[in-house]
């Protein structure tokens, strides 16, 4: 019996998120399939990340244990040929049994990315969140600033969480712009590195920049949100479609 | 009595190419629905470049002519809300009666894209090609040179087609690459501007560049290539779904 690691890259928009429901596809019923028929055994993978409904990855973790003859390095290549276009792994490899995806330290990456134009483009629809509003990059920057460092994130994180630590570090939070040649729109992307995030807590920081972006909201106030630790000072919670997990770093 | 036109951008994703035809949706047919349906009154628009199934837009023109109170620059909106999310609407302003947008001199930019890595990414499925050969930059952009010029592109021309003069004049073909940080693979795209394309050609280079980035041919012989006037020397015509119409302009 070994124990297994996958890196997984999903465009979400057709799942109900990661974990298993009745109620639709998901990113672990998929792999659980691929991984049980490959295998030939039941399979029931362990997520770092329970990804919600349309939200995609490049670097989703999971972990799985297996009797088999089959060398780790190729199950990627072997299991991309069961699995749907739009989930592929990316790396497979094996790990010490005592390892568990969620139970270790990490640093996480996220994007969050804004179409911003007055007009929807239809090839960005499915990987961004649409904004009429001209966003204004340096007042986003400055406001980006003030998430940075190790905070009580109890603002920016979604009612229904049972987390009851909610200090996190966020080590960086850019905002990335994307011009294109000739083109009206551009694409602006908010790039947040941290060792852990609460519920939501990325989409609902998106949300709040958006707002400082369109001037509903000064960027000073960022750090009051902060402060307040009220849910309800913060923005609203930024749409799934314009986040994607980029990498998970075991430290 | 006037005439109009509409930039359109489009996911090609979903439909059978830009003409109307039995088989399935077409962005030619949704447009003339959400016209006939907004104007009250049958509309039948006449596209300027009849993409294939599978290939994009961010700015393919169309014409039609309407009797309509509607103010021209208001169209796009009201037409967006009728449309598929997959396809809007940029533009929609009054032009002449006497322009038709197939009947003009026009310089139009294609863009082909390729996502160069060993295993597919889910992200960028739908936007480009997956090439698992690592392509040599440098040879491509060689081959690039030869492309350019005033030539006759027969070699990149499509059995059945019924144009015959091929000489069409190409601006420029340049290969510009994305690197992601922290992101194993990479977007490679071709961007080429002309004066016209005979059917398929873009396609045709891609592939045949592509054919060169992975060493199977020399970036010299491209120039053999386009001399011979022989289809059957260029590459193969690379899928639809790594091609976009970027750009029409009426010069």
């Amino acid at each position: 019996m070994g124990r297994y690691m996958l890196v997984v890259a999903y465009d979400g928009s057709e799942y109900c998120g990661w974990q298993i429901q009745p109620n639709g596809p998901t990113i672990e019923g998929e792999l659980n399939k691929a991984l049980s028929g490959l295998l030939r055994q039941k399979i029931e993978v362990i997520g770092a990340s329970r990804t919600d409904s349309g939200v995609h990855s490049l670097g989703n973790v999971c972990v799985f244990d297996a009797e088999t003859r089959i060398p780790a390095e190729k199950m990627a290549l072997a299991l991309n040929q069961r699995l749907p276009q739009d989930i592929r792994v990316r790396k497979s490899m094996e790990v010490p049994d005592s390892f568990h995806p969620r139970h270790a330290d990490t640093v996480k990456t996220y994007e969050y990315k804004i179409y911003n134009d007055k007009i929807e483009n239809p090839l960005y629809r499915l990987y961004s969140k649409f904004c009429y509003l001209n966003l204004d990059i340096e007042k986003m920057k400055k406001a980006a600033g003030f998430i940075v460092g190790e905070h009580d994130f109890s603002a920016f994180c979604s009612a229904g969480s049972s987390v009851v630590d909610k200090v996190r570090t966020v080590y960086s939070c850019d905002i990335l712009v994307d011009e294109f040649p000739g083109e009206p729109g551009r694409l602006i992307t908010i790039r947040i590195t941290g060792n852990g995030f609460l519920y939501n807590m990325v989409r609902i920081i998106a949300g709040t920049l958006i707002e400082v972006g369109g001037g509903r909201t000064d960027p000073e106030t960022v750090g009051d949100i902060i402060a307040s630790k009220d849910r309800s000072l913060a923005g609203d919670t930024a749409e799934a479609r314009g986040l994607t997990l980029v990498n998970i770093k075991y430290v």
